[in-house]
């Protein structure tokens, strides 16, 4: 099953003055990933804002904080498809550190909409083919 | 019970280039008004960092987004707390428009930790109090 | 000469593992005043994007850091309108603790641009004169 | 002269309902450079914050913004020390798009001060070294 694998930096910025990680900026930066995702399997949110024939907002996120995270910690981030429905996929997420501990995790659900109406769509059938394609995929 | 109640108007910078609110802001909108709820108990984010005998990590976050929100929208934010643990407490935000919709929740699991072990804590007692007498408290 | 007043308090979210306000904060804080002058002058975000006749874009933006703010810290952030060119306006925002002290001020510089052809415009008039008369509101 | 090179990618996330970069998130990503360096002078912010023998804050920070930047844009920064002064040292960044134009800015300028007192001290000797060395580096 298909994996993509980035290393990310903590930054100064994604701190707060406890110290650590702030959470919500997990969330912020695992959606860095998902851009991969969507330029990997020939979709790029640029390209989503001119064709536009159908959106992918998020409609659940949620995510484990498993040790506090500092400025200059180097992470590597995976993501996989967990699941596929009718007008919706899932994606987790694992942060993992340099000694290869499970640091946090993040899984964010998405329904394909008509851009119009905003009501759930199926999953274009092109978009099913190229998620179905990455899953299929060896690393 | 006792529900913290903020107003919150979207800002050019929470929302992204697909014209809405980007989906981690929606946790870091809610921390807001955690921050209030801090202040409100008596124990601030100043205080906490200046005493320090005991730390509060988020552990655990969760939302759902139900209706996109844009830059000039002003919603009601509210806290309630729904859980006290041994160890834990846990969080409950709705986000609700100016027309009594929900377009949004999010729920935060928060423990207690000891500042040098990092492990886990019972809630302090005058800690437990205060977050009892909010629950306790008519708005 | 008329000036906006709004009160801040800093946020976790807001400071870095220094332990105060990160500095390109201060730049995201102050636009959120330039958002309720865009409001008060009749001309809000929304419309902005729906009307879409003549874009703003920042093109300059300085600050100086005179104090560090922490966690909790309420500032009062002052805006004026303190040039008005051909196509250019620029505006001064002023952060005072509560002690009445200067503790950062920011300046942005914006201009007015075809959506088209993003090149310079004179600023509409319409929209110039609605500058000009907040200019000689009195407060 | 030295100069740190280093690619970045604009994130959804750093752009906004106008559809390009917030203003401010360009101080924020140069800002990432700027720890790029710390780190490769030897002196990285996680070891400020723990040997802490002199803090070193943003006091003036100032950006242009030359083009519009879009989600999935990939631009080189470039960060050159500018100045170095008793007290102080400017640094100056530039975002330069894959055709070779420039399309921003931005100067930071840093003052060494007292952890205690909060007052400018010299640039610390080792510390003034570090960039001198970085500065006559040859890339």
């Amino acid at each position: 099953m298909a994996v993509i694998k980035e290393y990310y930096t903590v930054k100064l910025h994604d701190t707060d003055a406890a110290g650590v990680l702030f959470f919500a900026n997990q969330f912020r930066i695992v959606h860095d990933v998902y851009e991969q995702f969507l330029i990997r399997i020939g979709c790029s949110f640029r390209e989503r804002f001119t064709v536009g024939d159908f959106h992918i907002p998020i409609v659940h996120a949620e995510a484990d904080f498993l040790q506090p995270l500092q400025v200059g910690d180097t992470i590597e981030i995976t993501l996989s498809v967990s699941e596929v429905g009718n007008s919706s996929f899932t994606l987790a997420y694992q942060l993992i550190d340099l000694d290869g501990w499970v640091v946090g995790n993040v899984e964010t659900v998405h329904v394909t909409t008509d851009p119009a109406s905003k009501s759930k769509i199926d999953l274009p059938d092109g978009f099913r083919e190229k998620i179905q394609e990455f899953i299929e995929e060896s690393d």
